[in-house]
């Protein structure tokens, strides 16, 4: 098993009920279910869009508890629309790496561990959107079509969803193991 | 996404606490956590040595709620240990499937519908150990060293561990719809 070492940058939450933008933070206690206050907060959570195969608002089990996102694959994302900088923050992401190339790629089960014992488990690929696109558009202005151009941009770049695995502290600056999962010889 | 369908042959119970052994029942109520009585049942669970980045007995997300094996598979671990059967129970398995060969192969993320709604999601294989091989051995006395052929010829064939996802009720005999996941375009 591949073991990555990479650094958490920042942390956000989306704690503003008019939207998923998330604000940054120092640090925060990860509960099973994620942060409480965030918009994402729970064991189960009501299926949406993502989920097809239920009625949409049935209870599920909670998949999607966090967001993250590396800044190798933000800088993509900003190279191929041509701006700046595209923050995480309007991605609605919870964290923010920094060393982790290849992240979007992470398969289901792979694993995040932090200094203090807080593990995350990656529970798939965060497929991208138009709503991140149309925040992204807002923040520049004199580009056209960011919103629609992002979702091809994004394409297995925008990041994981994940789950609490083992509750903690994390904190900006933690430096953070990440156990890669393989199809040959899975993790349990 | 490419969907398969297939047979709910069993259900068993670990119920017994002397043993993790399964035994069968017609039908059963699946809550998040799994199966009430079962000895894997609960959102978090005390990890074992299945998870060595975690100390022992830390309490950590349940993903080995149920466990699923295919008729399929048990059939050729019989043929390559030269036994007439493996019983589901003995593999302490939940849920017995009739028609779904690769189920072993089925990456995370995975989907099984049932007729009522219920829910599953699969949680990744679930390697073999000698503790299984060891109930197999006393069934067949004559042939010698089951217990550590067992793990050989159980790879990739001892099927998968699930969450529940969606609650409800199951019964022996229902039609259980298979979503396989892909690495293309992973479900969310």
């Amino acid at each position: 098993m591949k073991t990555v070492e990479a650094k958490l940058k920042a942390i956000m939450i989306a704690d503003n009920p008019e939207t998923f933008v998330t604000r940054r933070i120092t640090e925060v206690e990860l509960e099973f279910g994620g942060i409480q206050g965030d918009r994402h907060f729970g064991i189960t959570f009501p299926s949406d869009s993502r989920q097809p195969m239920y009625p949409r608002g049935t209870e599920i089990l909670n998949r999607r508890q966090l967001t993250i996102v590396s800044e190798e694959d933000l800088a993509l994302i900003a190279k191929d629309l041509s701006v700046a900088q595209i923050l995480p923050e309007w991605l609605g992401a919870n964290l923010l790496l920094e060393g982790a190339p290849e992240l979007t790629k992470l398969l289901m089960g792979s694993r995040f561990l932090f200094p203090d014992g807080t593990g995350l488990i990656c529970m798939g690929e965060n497929k991208p959107c138009t709503l991140p696109g149309e925040i992204i558009q807002q923040h520049y202005p004199e580009h056209p079509n960011l919103a629609a151009a992002f979702v091809k941009a994004g394409y297995k770049r925008r990041g994981i969803v994940c789950a609490v695995e083992r509750p903690g502290t994390i904190q900006a600056g933690d430096v953070v193991r990440i156990l890669v999962n393989n199809l040959e010889n899975p993790m349990q």
